[in-house]
C-alpha cells in the first residue's frame, strides 16, 4: 500500500515539475544597434558592463550568433517570427510613411506563447508597422509602451535640433509614445528620448512583478543605442568616457534591474534571459556609434560587422554556467527553441528557425544550423554561409571604410554604392573578412553555390532576378 | 588563559596563512604564434577549447592584453624580464647563427623567484640565446628541457620536406633539443616535433608533483602552435576541422592536464596559472596559421592584430571568477605583478612593466598601466598608446592584406615593406584599426605625441634617428 502510494506521488511529482518545466518565463531583451564589441564580455574597452558580463557568466555566451538581416524592422520580423524576412515581405526598416507591416497570417512569438497561456508584454521599439492593425496588441501582446519604430524617425537631427528643411527627417511627424493602441506621450526632444531606458525598464520591472504567478512572456526591445543617443541624468558622465559608454552603462543598469526583480520575485531559477542584438553599429556616427569588435564594417551591411551580434541566454539549472557556445546559431532560432521549450506549437506557416535547445544546454559539439543566407535591400541574396566558409556575392553596398565618421550627433558618409566583388571568406581563421581564399578552395566555393541556389529557389534574389517559390507578402493599410 | 592561548593560536594562523598567501606556486603557459582568436572563449569557431574557457570562468580574462613586441625572442625577454625588449638590447628572433642572447646582469623571472626559495623549471621553447651562457640553468632556472630556439629553425621546410638549397632553413644546423645544457635528442621530422607537446606537458606534470610541498614557478613556453604544426596521434584528425584545430585542442589537452595534476596534488588554491601567447597569428600560413579574431593584421606588426593576445589569469580565491578585464594590460606587466605577490625584490635594473594585482585582484576600475609603446624591427617606435586611443606612426612593415596565403604547409608572401600611413585609431570604437580619425582628434594627437617623445628619449626610435638614454646592451659570446 504505501509502496502505491510512494508510486504514486513519485508520479504525481514528476508530472508537477515536467509541467514547471515547459512553462518557464522568457525575457527577451534586445538592443537596437549595439555592435558585437559593445559589452565587456565581447571585448568592449574603457568601460564595463558588469551586469551583463554577469549574465555571461552564469549562462551560455554565443560568439558565433548572427541577426537575420542588418536592419532594424527586418531583424525584428525574424526574431518575432522565426523566418527570413524577405519570407515574411518585410524588408529594410519600415517609415513613417510607409502602409505595410507585419500580416496577420504570420504567427509572432507572442502569438505563440499566448496559446500556452502565457502573459506578454512588449516595452520598447517595435518596428513592424505603425498602423494600429500592425501594433503589438494585434500580434499577441497583453500590454505594450513604447515607440513605433526607430528613434531617429522624428523631425529633429540627430544632435537634437529641430531639423532643417535639407535634411531627411524635416519630412517626419513628431514621435511618439505608443501606450497600448494609443498615442500617450509625444517625444520632442533629446530630454525626453534620454527617459526611454529608464521608462522601459521600470515598465519591464512592472510586469514581472504582476506575473509572478503564472508564466509571463518579456518582450524589450530597447530604443537605445540607436542614433540620437541619450542617456538619464543618473548616467550623464559616468563613464567619463562619452555619452555612447554612459549609455552602455545604462542599458547594463536596467539589465541588472531585471535581474534583481527577478531574484526578488523567486523566478530567478524558472526564467530563460536572452539578451542580443537587432543588428551591427551603426559606424558613420563616430563616437555615438558602437563597435563591430573587428568585424568589418557594420549595420547596413551583409559582412560579419552587420549581422554578428552579441548573444547571451541564462536559465540557471538549464544552461551551464559560464559556457562559449561557437556554434552557428542566429535570432531566427530563437521562436523554434521556445516552442519546443514550452512545448507550443509551431507556427503553421514554413519558418526558417531551428531548434538550438541543445547548444543551450551545453551541447556544443555540433549545431542543428549548418547554413545561413545573408540577404539584404529588398532581396538581395549577398553571401551564403556553411560553417566558417563565407561566400560573399558581388553586389553593390554600403561601406564605412576610408570614410571619416561623424561625431557628437553628426553623421558622417557611409556610401551605399561601393562594388563588393565576390570573394570566399574562411571565418575561422579570418573572421574579420580581409583575406579571399577562392583560388585555393574551388571545393567549397562548389557547396556554397549550391546552398545559394536552393536559397534563390526557395527565396528569390534580387541580384540575379530570381522569383522565389516560397515567399509571402507583408500585411498592407489601404 | 584559554584567551590568551587563542590570541596566540590565532596569530600563529594569521602568520602561517600570510605566509602561504606570500609563496603562491606561479605557472606561466606561453604560446608560440597563437592569436587572439584561437581559444573559443575568444571567439573561435569550429572547434573548442573547455579546458581552457574553464580556466576563463574561473579566472579573470583579459581583453585587452598586449604582449611586448610581435616577435619571438623580444616577446619572451619582454615576459622573463618586465622591460620593452629594446631596453635590454634583444630584438626580432635570434637566429641558430645569433651570437647574442639574454644579458646575465638582466634579472629573469626565474631568478627574482629563486630568490624567494622557488623551485623553478621550463619546459618548451627559450629563445634567449643557444649559446650556453645563455641558456635556461644560467638563468634562474633549476631545469630545462625544451627547444633553444623557434621550431623552424631547422633544415626542414613547413611541410616537412628536407630544404632544397633555395629555401632559406636549409643553412640552419639539425634541431637540438636540450636537456639542461646538452643536447639530448635530435629533432629530425614533423613525427619528431608532434611528439613536443606532450613531452613538455609530461615534464610539467612530473615538475609540479616533485614539488608539491614547496613553492615552485613553472614556466611552460609550448613550441605549437608556430609552424611547422604538428599534433600527436591521438589528435590527428580529431577536430575534423583540419591539423591547426587538431593542435588547438591538443594544447586545450595539456592545459587540462596541467589543472588535473593541481587539483590532485591539493595545489588548485594556492597556484596563480598565467596563459598567454608571444604574438599574433603567423597568417601567410594560411590554414596552419591561428586567427587574429578580428584584429588588423598578424605576427611582425604592431597593429593589433600583432601584439593583442589572450590572457587569463587564475588563482583561486584570489581572482574573482568569470570576470573580463578590458584594461590595458601587457606581458612586461608580469614580473612586477609576481614580485608583489611573492614579496620578492624588483630587479635592481630599470623595468617597464607595472603592478597589475589590483586587476587580478577584480578591481577593474582602472589600469595602473596607462600607456604602451609599440617597438618593432631593431628600435623602431611604429605606435604609441594611452587608453583606448593610438597612434601609429608613418613607418615600412609587413603586410598580410590582399595577399593569398599559402596552405597545408607552403607559406604564402607577407611583403614587409608595405608604406604604413601616419593614422589615429580610436581602439574603442574601431579595434580592427580601419578608421583613421586623426582630424577629429588633434589634442589626443599632441598628448600621444608627447608620450612618443618620452619614449624616444628613454628607448631611443630608429624611425626618427633617436638614441634612447636608458638601453642596455645584450650579452654577447666572443
Amino acid at each position: 500500500m504505501k509502496k502505491i502510494f510512494l508510486s504514486i506521488l513519485t508520479i504525481i511529482l514528476l508530472q508537477s515539475s515536467t509541467k514547471k518545466e515547459l512553462s518557464p518565463n522568457i525575457i527577451l531583451i534586445f538592443m537596437d544597434d549595439m555592435g558585437y564589441g559593445d559589452l565587456s564580455c565581447y571585448g568592449a574597452i574603457d568601460y564595463r558592463t558588469p551586469n551583463i558580463d554577469k549574465l555571461a557568466s552564469e549562462g551560455v555566451r554565443f560568439t558565433n550568433f548572427l541577426a537575420a538581416q542588418a536592419v532594424c524592422s527586418a531583424s525584428r520580423a525574424a526574431l518575432l517570427t522565426g523566418c527570413y524576412p524577405n519570407r515574411i515581405g518585410i524588408s529594410g526598416a519600415l517609415m513613417p510613411t510607409s502602409k505595410n507591416g507585419i500580416n496577420p497570417e504570420e504567427t509572432t512569438l507572442a502569438e505563440m506563447l499566448k496559446q500556452k497561456g502565457y502573459a506578454t508584454g512588449i516595452f520598447g521599439k517595435w518596428h513592424l508597422g505603425h498602423h494600429k492593425t500592425f501594433l503589438p496588441l494585434q500580434h499577441g501582446f497583453d500590454e505594450y509602451v513604447g515607440l513605433p519604430y526607430s528613434n531617429d524617425m522624428w523631425p529633429v537631427y540627430y544632435d537634437g535640433k529641430p531639423a532643417t528643411s535639407t535634411q531627411h527627417m524635416s519630412a517626419y511627424p513628431v514621435l511618439p509614445l505608443i501606450q497600448n493602441n494609443d498615442k500617450k506621450e509625444e517625444i520632442k526632444t533629446l530630454d525626453d528620448q534620454a527617459k526611454l531606458t529608464t521608462l522601459y525598464t521600470e515598465k519591464a520591472v512592472e510586469f514581472i512583478k504582476k506575473n509572478n504567478k503564472k508564466p509571463f512572456f518579456l518582450y524589450l526591445p530597447h530604443s537605445m543605442p540607436h542614433v540620437p543617443i541619450a542617456v538619464s541624468d543618473k548616467f550623464k558622465g559616468k563613464s567619463k568616457q562619452g555619452l555612447y559608454a554612459d549609455l552602455m552603462m545604462e542599458i547594463d543598469w536596467s539589465v541588472g534591474e531585471i535581474m534583481k526583480t527577478l531574484k526578488e520575485n523567486g523566478l530567478d531559477k524558472n526564467t530563460l534571459v536572452i539578451f542580443t542584438s537587432d543588428n551591427g553599429p551603426w559606424l558613420n556616427f563616430g563616437n555615438h556609434a558602437g563597435s563591430s569588435g573587428g568585424f568589418r564594417e557594420g549595420k547596413g551591411t551583409s559582412f560579419e560587422g552587420g549581422q554578428r551580434v552579441p548573444c547571451i541566454m541564462r536559465w540557471k539549472g538549464t544552461t551551464p554556467e559560464g559556457v562559449v557556445c561557437n556554434q552557428l546559431a542566429s535570432t531566427i532560432d530563437v521562436l523554434p527553441t521556445i516552442a519546443r521549450i514550452t512545448g507550443a506549437e509551431l507556427p503553421k506557416n514554413k519558418i526558417d528557425g531551428v531548434n538550438i535547445l541543445s547548444l543551450i544546454k551545453g551541447d556544443l559539439s555540433q549545431s542543428p544550423r549548418k547554413t545561413f543566407y545573408y540577404y539584404y535591400r529588398r532581396n538581395s541574396l549577398e553571401a551564403v554561409r556553411m560553417g566558417h566558409w563565407k561566400l560573399v556575392f558581388e553586389h553593390k553596398g554600403r561601406s564605412y571604410m576610408n570614410q571619416l565618421p561623424g561625431n557628437d550627433g553628426y553623421a558622417g558618409k557611409a556610401p551605399e554604392d561601393i562594388l563588393i566583388p565576390m570573394a570566399l571568406y574562411d571565418l575561422r581563421r579570418d573572421p574579420s573578412e580581409q583575406y579571399d581564399v577562392q583560388k585555393l578552395y574551388p571545393e567549397v566555393i562548389a557547396e556554397l553555390q549550391k546552398i545559394a541556389e536552393e536559397a534563390r529557389e526557395d527565396l528569390g534574389d534580387d541580384l540575379t532576378n530570381r522569383k522565389g517559390k516560397n515567399v509571402r507578402a507583408s500585411g498592407l493599410v489601404e
